[in-house]
């Protein structure tokens, strides 16, 4: 077995899984520095020593008792995100790197869904004293290797400690030409719907990871079979956000009537503009974006992969609703999938299945009703 | 005994312990409405129901991937703190309403320090299931009250869960004249060191909380004794932002050169202006401003009112620094003491004791040395 292989874009491996729990005992108990014998004050220098300015908008940084924007004219877009030990990671098998750069990730993903570029984030963390100056090390390279990819600069934030687990809060700051931005109440009758990349893939990657945990913890010495399926695992540890799509609207000059990131799913997503919009929706199974692994490894566990994709969350991309002229400029774009229209809110939000039936879409809930 | 008089300005009211006790258990026990029954967005629709928009800058608010300012060609100043249960505050004796207020407050301070206005923030929380709609709805009405009073829009933030206590996170956002800002690192030899309010208030209503906590959990049935101790109570549980300094700036067109908020003790902030400036400063400890109650009660328990004032934290005045020429502008200010002025660095920074005794000024440590 050997899943070292480079994920995405070679910035990180996905290490095997009891070689990640080995180097986190490690990097937790052996090779430790206490956070206290460096302190608060010491502790942010030190993790914010090599931090570059990248943004002619970032006036003041770290250091003050706040920091100085300049927008130079244009809107600010402001988004905040809470990530918690236990609920929304699991540091069994999150390595601290991927989970840095995907709390940064998580929330440019909301700048770029509002048609923004995002510009500075605040990072905000609370850990108790089982994490050393090591871990945090860890964590922070995560944290600038997101940063750098996407022209991010880190401007503040806080360190304090928790009674119990790692709690995570970034605020990503974005700009936007005046009147740009792109809201989610905006969808009109006759709009195509579109999605970004492919879907369902970071939950069947997390399915994947909480198999093999268990059977890690329940016989010991069995090694985890996680071989080919590095784009799963790809998709829930390390995400992207969809910096690509957003420069592709300006260059095309498209505007999305309205647009939402895919964090709990289609089906959750698509209702959330249906109902800020008031209009409805006709989405066709077909057309819903799955990659042919995260297909696979569905039919392995016996799980849909449709509903993996309505249901499951996490996979980051953009669903979006654009006026039908423009249709020729978005068919053209590999990166996205046109998957249904908006109609009136009298008609609902309905899924037509591959095989001709309608159903309601339902958040969560959808799974249960499939025929 | 009766403590239930109002506090500050009348908006809250130190509540008898027990009292309170009694309250927050039946918030969290009899009277509940479980926040699963509304789901996560029907929560945040429950609780931003009644926001409103106070600024022109906020475009868009709650609802989307992100809020949406425009801050018309200012400089935008951006902060972030975290509270954390059991680290900085105690529910025994923390009501959630002044909980909410003092979240917003310490953020506030943080943009004021900058010589900016605060226009918007953001509000994440964790908080395990022991918390009902009730509970948050009290923590709510605390952070309204404080929106309204400094005239601050919420536009957005994160609830989610935690596997224990109650966890806020909140990023301020505020906008200043281009170049207006004030910043730590530029006071100089010469100029005057300046501090608002009274000091050591905070610190000592905490000791008299932990205190009486103690006692009221070891003697049942012992009524706490919080006669005639509103003013430092007030200063802990329910803090107020310098708001009226940073509008006397302005009316008297005064720009410190250098200025911090007060919330680690005056030591630790006076040595990050000095450390960040490269200068020393000489403060004066018969200028340090200590309310008459601060001090009474300090002496009750032994301690010395100016250690309380070096070294207790959370008081939330703003230290600053001005150069001599404003010396009439600002002793015209009775809510202003001029408590030192600043040296060459290599003269480092000293207090000179009501005794004419020299010490070091040291963060949290000069208690220890004290004669």
């Amino acid at each position: 077995m050997n899943i070292e292989k480079k994920v995405n874009n070679k910035a990180f491996e996905i290490i095997k899984m009891p070689e990640k729990l080995k180097s986190q005992i490690k990097k937790m108990a052996e090779i430790r520095t206490e956070v206290s014998s460096l302190g608060e004050f010491g502790l942010i220098d030190h993790l914010t020593k090599n931090n570059e300015i990248k943004n002619a908008s970032t006036v003041l940084t770290v250091g003050d008792d706040a920091a100085v924007l300049d927008h130079f004219g244009k809107q600010v877009v402001v988004t905040t995100d809470m990530l918690v030990e236990g609920i929304h990671f699991d540091l069994m098998y999150t390595p601290l790197k991927h989970l840095g750069y995907k709390s940064v990730i998580v929330n440019l993903s909301d700048i770029y869904a509002m048609n923004a570029t995002p510009a500075q984030i605040t990072m905000s963390l609370a850990f108790s004293n089982r994490f050393s100056v090591e871990a945090l090390d860890e964590f922070y390279e995560g944290v600038y290797i997101a940063c750098n990819k996407y022209n991010v600069d880190l401007v503040g934030g806080d360190t304090t400690s928790s009674q119990k687990g790692f709690i995570i809060c970034v605020t990503a700051i974005g700009e936007v030409a005046s009147a740009k931005f792109v809201t989610r109440s905006t969808a009109k009758k006759g709009d195509l719907i579109c999605v970004t990349g492919d879907l369902g893939g970071a939950f069947l990657g997390l399915t994947l990871l909480e198999r093999e945990k268990k059977v890690y913890l329940e016989t010991k010495g069995v090694q985890p079979d996680l071989e080919n399926q590095d784009y799963i695992i790809g998709r829930i540890l390390k995400p992207e956000a969809r910096k690509d799509i957003i420069e592709f609207f300006a260059v095309e000059e498209l505007m999305p009537t309205s647009m939402i990131d895919i964090s709990d799913g289609l089906s959750s997503e698509i209702l959330h503009i249906c109902k800020q919009s008031e209009v409805g929706c006709v989405l066709y199974e077909e057309k819903i974006p799955v990659s042919d692994l995260s297909r696979q490894f569905a039919y392995k566990l016996e799980l849909d992969p449709t509903a993996c994709s309505l249901s499951g969350g996490e996979d980051y991309e953009l669903l979006f609703t654009i006026d039908q002229k423009d249709y020729e400029k978005i068919a053209a774009n590999g990166e996205i999938s046109i998957i249904g229209h908006i109609t009136g809110k009298e008609e609902g939000s309905i899924i037509i299945t591959k095989g001709g039936n309608k159903y309601p879409v339902i958040a969560q809930g959808w799974n249960a009703l499939r025929d």
